[in-house]
């Protein structure tokens, strides 16, 4: 078990209650609400800053809000041991995703600053905007602008959900870039020799299996279809028999099913990687009625696994699927626009060292697949990443989101021990 | 075939014209709205009653707006062959869906008066209100109204669909019971030795197998669940796996799609009188997500059979399948207020009178279950009851009813056969 006395849990401790801190500016109750780029982030921000002061660490801030956090002296264009996650919430989120690995990384530096034969360690926090997808609808805005993946030119026209305004409004409205200081560098695979994010488990499975810690083989990847319908014809509920019917209610749920059956299977075969999601399904409200069959089903497809060839095989199923099913049931499906990513492998090297890290504190870690962080971005740079998931009560995205202070400790004493071997 | 220059023909054309007539001044596009007691409604009344004075007919309005038409010099209390059917129509529905009925008992009246022979004949038609269900949340009001199984005090406050007023303002706005006119009697089953209601078919089955006239064994019960939920619990789209599912819309689409396998297991076995639909499913809009499990579904479910024991196993199945699916996926149904009513077979003579009556004329017949009608309520009154049913394309309850006029003329000739038969 980590020593309790240690500086490290001084500084675990004070972050601890910034965490805290935080949480309750940007209670929106049920949770707390932090929109990307908005006044709530940027009280994180300000906090986060205040922070790196009061230790006499470097705070710069980008072009675009993030903030790049260093040891003193440490020249930003070092190339450096990275940490850091988001500060951005979903709406009536809990405290944790993104925020605790923010922390984390915190108070490793701040750790480090205080004993003087590490204060000139090559670390760098990171604390990013705009990681959550529901503010512009897409996920990772800060981390690609940071890293360069995409520009302001690109992406600067989105429109945030929360307030009807663009991107770039709200990027000027915070201020950045800030007249008279000194940007921080966008953070090229050069300047990023590893990127470690610390990030609370997003499902049950460490909770349910009794581990603190899991180290991520990959980010999964997925194919999506988020305004996928299918077409049959309205039809008398009592008069129109079966070989007439195009019912699109019983063709999307056999679609459903059978996914659901081929994901049973691979289970079976012991992989654990894939899942599958029809999070919206509704037939028309104008026109549905329960004495008559459906004639139009809208639907959401959500497809994730942690291999490529995983993720390619249900993309070959569901194809293969839609045409049975259009042919049985006189349906026609009309996928509408695909999106979605490969699968990111973590770093091989990493994974081994962070299980290396955790050994001789005594914390049991297991692999398992991750879903989207801000590490996916660096690994798309060529940076190689790692993800410490952290046992996290009752999931994320929720306002239940239940971190345990003895868990986020001995994620923390992890990630310290990593960054400093890789240093 | 008929003779197309009989008496009946004549007056086969002239209630084609009046159906024509009717639907041209109660359009409302796509198709015709005749909601149950409104003004469209009063004006196919007020074509039937000048129908009926124009060919010498007694019209007679019953307490609640029913017509009752009668042979000159037929006392209204005399026991009569009874044939007749609705003036209302579904929203934005076809002409024919009741008004055929009615069009085709005036024709029998009117050639059987023109016929010094035939012109005592204790014939009646009854020309009635509000069978649709959209306009007050229950089907058959004019009928129920009519025979006695409903009085004004049970079921005047029911407010309608489209003008939020009750149906006892609707009855009385209409100017019903009418000073100063006898009223037409209750129709007790002492005074309907029997009831014909010819009706267009509700599916595509005579238009399918080319045979213009169905003769119903049975109307189908139903077993429904208007506002049926099924309750399951939201989370991550990637990071929860299987096990920890408590999926909303797989649980749903797996009972349908079993409810649908029983279904295709009865038609195996040569059972045709088994239905099922399953017409609204909807995940809630303000709390579902593509990258969320679904937590909640609400649905309809409407089983129907020509048989008490198939609807009695239907529920019992589905009721079996909802523990099932209760304990596989951890989700809870609550199926919510159960509405239906029991299948009600049609009289065996009747149909056999009416298979002989079509035979000498060269018309074919097939035997099928239908749906409901307000023959149904004859039956619930006691009154032996048969449906003849014309072939019709595109269904029933949509704009795109459509009536072949040879058909038509067809039945009309079948269902006056069948009332002098039993006259």
């Amino acid at each position: 078990m980590p020593d309790t006395h240690s500086p490290l849990d001084s500084c675990i401790a004070e972050v601890w209650e910034l965490l805290e801190r935080i949480g309750q500016e940007t209670t929106d109750s049920p949770g707390i609400t932090r929109a990307a780029w908005s006044r709530n982030d940027e009280t994180a921000a300000d906090h986060v800053r205040a922070f790196a002061r009061r230790h006499g660490l470097q705070a710069l801030n980008d072009a675009f809000g993030n903030i790049q956090v260093l040891l003193p002296g440490v020249d930003p264009a070092t190339p450096c041991v990275t940490t850091g996650s988001h500060l951005d919430s979903v709406p009536h989120g809990g405290n944790y995703d993104g925020l605790a690995g923010v922390a984390a990384g915190l108070a490793v530096l701040a750790a480090a600053k205080a004993d003087p034969a590490q204060h000139a360690r090559p670390f760098r926090v990171v604390a990013m905007r705009g990681e959550e997808s529901p503010w512009f609808g897409t996920a990772y805005l800060g981390s690609r602008l940071m890293l360069g993946l995409s520009t302001l030119d690109e992406i600067g026209d989105l429109v945030s959900s929360a307030s009807g305004k663009s991107l770039r409004h709200h990027i000027r409205d915070l201020g950045y870039p800030r007249a008279g200081e000194a940007a921080a560098p966008l953070l090229d695979a050069g300047l990023v020799t590893s990127f470690l994010e610390l990030h609370i488990e997003q499902g049950p499975l460490l909770e349910a299996d009794g581990i603190p810690i899991g180290i991520a083989t990959a980010v999964r990847g997925n194919v999506r279809f988020p305004d996928a319908r299918c077409l049959g014809a309205y039809g008398h509920s009592a008069a129109l028999p079966r070989r007439f019917r195009q019912d699109a209610v019983l063709a999307v749920a056999e679609l459903a099913l059978r996914l659901d059956g081929f994901w049973k299977d691979r289970i079976a075969q012991g992989d654990e990687d894939f899942v599958f999601t029809v999070g919206k399904f509704s037939t028309d409200a104008v026109h549905h009625a329960m004495t008559k069959v459906a004639g139009e089903v809208k639907f959401s497809l959500n497809i994730g696994a942690a291999v490529k060839a995983s993720q390619d095989a249900a993309r070959t199923l569901l194809l293969d699927l839609v045409k049975e099913i259009e042919t049985d049931r006189g349906v026609t499906f009309e996928l509408g626009r695909e999106v979605g990513t490969p699968p990111t492998p973590m770093d091989g090297r990493l994974i081994g060292l962070i299980e290396e890290a955790a050994r001789p504190l005594g914390i049991a870690t297991r692999r398992m697949p991750t879903v989207g962080h801000d590490a996916a971005m660096f690994a798309r740079a060529g940076i190689p990443c790692a993800v410490i998931l952290i046992r996290n009560a009752n999931g994320s995205h929720n306002s239940e989101e239940a971190l345990d202070r003895k868990d986020f400790a001995d994620g923390v004493h992890v990630l310290a021990r990593a960054m400093h071997r890789l240093s």
